[in-house]
């Protein structure tokens, strides 16, 4: 015990000299210990498959991490769980400070977004971890799991789903939670844990269970973990998230595929239908030109606007990074780009490519468009103006499969699909707790710390405050290049460790 | 014995109040009387699958044609193949006429269009034939296959890929022959019997079959029984047939795929960049938008011309039959869009929708373009006229995956690969095969006989004009909605017994 008591003084006093907190450096020196037992526990939690709709993969989630909760010591480990049968428990537990007046809430999601494994790198595979050297990008090797003996490289990556996004946000909490007790420092708050099962499938049913436990989920402050740390790789506070809603466009051809030989510009061929509409939705410039779009947009406050106009810029930078030249909307930065609404194709399809191509004129043609919200936007009236959008183009829109008679009726008939969404939040920088958690997240780090008044992301925190009147706080800890939602999706090990100093000084915070 | 002569004759009488010849009749009995035992020879051919790249599946093909052609005793029953390793052998033979001075070959091919079977319906599977009784599009229901004491009625389908293009077409030249041998008829000149196993792959190596056996085939005629009958279901002779090339184009997004909340509206979309170029092919009347795209076109004789004014115009019943209001082209009919080039979008995709959908800007977009083209037009120009369009689109032009510097430099990237293609060709009415040839046809049927001066779809006989110096007619039999090159792939029965009468009264004529 002594001679770890020295490392860790020694370690205080080498970083006081960078401006980091005594505190900090033992929380590292505790995470250096730790790390082979947690990466141990990290590699049967990210093998478990986590698509929210898949009921029985997703219960063995919660019950791993019900047990992660246990094995630490948290109090009252349950599973809230919603009224509509089939919704993803969320594993809940507590930590109560005797004399503590407020309480914090972590927050963290165990559901992943959809994998298609064939678009994965051939070495990787999206529910069996692996460890690479590197990132993939930078032609990064496959090495193996080092044993109790060996040492982690914080530049080394683990390659899965939900790696990052967001089993790395509750493995970084527990943890932390574990280094403040193992460094022996107090806690001057409650804390309780709450890990959603549903987040990427929108997190339909999160009102039910903040309407049922209601009183359970009383706090003074959320401190929502997921989402990617700045470009730059400094560390971020978010007060905000973009809101999120879809639109799902399917265009009709002929009610059977045709040979594209015998009836090629005769029939009408719903993928070219589908490109024209796409394509009318933006103009050059890259300006969605859907009537309204850009209104309602509430304006930031000067606080706010400060805080970007000191945002590093990295439009350099990624532009390098991911190898493109020029933005979509000519002339505007990234950071102010994500102020804005925005329309993306997530995916359109048409017949097939590749060695699946055949020469058909296809049935049907889709597309998934994702519609991101500001403050002021009202997610229905957003994906409305999407809507009223195509009908202008001359669809016939429908919500089901068109009738022959529609079909004979009407030259261009649109199944267009209006899915549940939640608008964008945001927390105000003067929030007496705001200031705390900024001032608890500087102490750990000698960089600068970007705040943002808004993340491109989305979380559903417009529900926390509807149903919770709830202040909510974005502290991400992934690296920005961590493939979320994509194929090869990845966790930087040096992430982590700074999310695990990051989450434990938020702990600590008086 | 007697009691078949004497049905044979009665039919005989009664067809030729018809107008239909009494050979015509004789064939169709001893096609009733063959049904089920051709039936039960085409069920487990149509069981084979049959992508030509596919060498195992493919020459498992070849040697059930094989014996199938032993069986009935034809002569010389043998594999052509091509110096080119791998390409898919010819299955050929032969039969000859004491003292006939004229030979006749007859084409089809056993290789199919490839399959995504998930796109089948359920109660099919693509390589396991099953019996209809009628149509899908009519709610038909799967029925089993009668036993040799059941009878077949005539609208009945089999469903299965290549039961219609073109394993039709050998089942029905084989069972045409053998009738032709058991009525008692004779053949006047020699036949040659020639099953290629990569026209849905383009025939790329027919030229070198061509070179190899030049002397083999030798002949007055090819009769090519490939695609569908006129849509207004009477039989039908095309002269010629459109040719066919393939332009893939990719378009470039970021590097790596990037979250759409993070990134969406500031990282270029890959999906949005395809959707308008395409959309910039074609204007608001469905013309093709690419500079000389209709040029060089070779005009219709007069003959043509009044053969196009003759074919009954089926636009109404097909627009009802597909249930769509507006042809592509505005104002252009079925017959007449046949006559011009064409360029479809076979497929495109970005991203993934339905279930794989995911909030993603994707690396990369891709379309398959399919140009046919007709007399006059050179397939490696009209491929040029679209990779230049591309280019005046401000696309950077490459072959392969584009390099990381040339991503930094060029804003917009499209590789485009340009297939290996062929033109269109045709032959002349007035040929005297061709007028011998339509005097047979039409005394199989008492209705109009339609002679389209092309077919929209494409055979490379343009590569049997060039290399073999040889005339070609086609003649197809599948009925016209038999999706082929599209999932429920299937053949009207009737189409095959009308099919097998037609082909015997060619194989008879003097």
């Amino acid at each position: 015990m002594k001679s770890i008591a020295l490392c860790l003084c020694l370690a205080a006093m080498t970083g006081m000299a960078y401006g980091q907190s005594a505190e900090t450096l033992q929380i590292r020196a505790v995470r250096e210990k730790n790390e082979y037992r947690w990466i141990q526990e990290y590699i049967p939690f990210l093998s478990i498959p986590n698509i929210a709709s898949d009921s029985i993969q997703i219960n063995k989630n919660a019950a791993y991490i019900f047990q992660m909760m246990k094995n630490r010591g948290i109090e009252h480990v349950q599973y809230l769980t919603a009224d509509s049968k089939g919704t993803p428990p969320v594993v809940y537990g507590e930590v109560n400070i005797a004399g503590a007046d407020s309480t914090l809430i972590f927050y963290a999601h165990y559901d992943g977004q959809p994998v298609d494994s064939t678009q994965w790198s051939k070495i990787l595979s999206p529910f069996s971890p692996k460890l690479l050297n590197g990132s993939l990008e930078n032609q990064a090797s496959l090495i193996p799991f080092p044993d109790a003996t060996g040492k982690y490289d914080p530049e080394w990556r683990i390659y899965a789903r939900s790696a990052s996004d967001d089993k790395a946000g509750i493995m970084a909490i527990l943890a932390a939670y574990e280094a403040v007790k193992q460094a022996g420092y107090s806690f001057h708050y409650n804390l309780r844990f709450f890990f959603e099962g549903e987040e990427e499938a929108g997190s339909t049913h999160l009102y039910q269970i903040f309407q049922k436990y209601t009183n359970l989920l009383k706090s003074d402050l959320w401190v929502i973990c997921d989402g990617p740390v700045h470009q730059s790789s400094k560390k971020m506070i978010a007060f905000g998230v973009r809101g999120d809603a879809h639109v799902e466009v399917t265009v009709y051809g002929p009610s059977r595929p045709l040979h594209s030989g015998h009836y090629g510009n005769w029939a009408p061929n719903p993928s070219l239908m589908l490109a024209k509409l796409l394509a009318s939705m933006k103009d050059e410039k890259g300006r969605v030109t859907i009537p309204g779009f850009y209104n309602n947009i509430t304006p930031l406050t000067p606080e706010e606007k400060k805080a970007i106009a000191e945002t590093p810029s990295v439009d350099s930078q990624m532009k390098n990074e991911l190898k493109f030249s020029n933005e979509e909307m000519t002339g505007l930065g990234l950071t102010e780009s994500l102020m804005l609404p925005s329309l993306n194709i997530n995916g359109m399809q048409g017949g097939n490519i590749g060695k699946q191509a055949s020469n058909v004129i296809p049935t049907s043609a889709s597309a998934v468009l994702d519609l991101r919200m500001v403050m002021g936007n009202e997610y229905t009236v957003q994906q409305q103006k999407v809507l009223n959008f195509i009908r202008k183009q001359g669809y016939h829109i429908t919500q089901q499969e068109p009738t022959d008679a529609e079909r004979k009726e009407f030259p261009k008939i649109a199944k267009v699909k209006l899915s549940e969404g939640y608008n964008a939040q945001r927390t105000s920088m003067s929030l007496p707790f705001a200031k705390k958690l900024i001032a608890a997240v500087k102490s750990t780090s000698r960089e600068q710390l970007v705040l943002l008044p808004s993340m491109g992301g989305s979380v559903p925190l417009f529900v926390f405050e509807k149903y919770l009147n709830a202040h909510t706080l974005m502290v991400p800890i992934a690296n920005h290049d961590n493939n979320q939602h994509a194929e090869n999706e990845n966790i930087r090990l040096q992430n982590l460790w700074n999310g695990i100093e990051t989450l434990a000084a938020i702990m600590m915070m008086k």
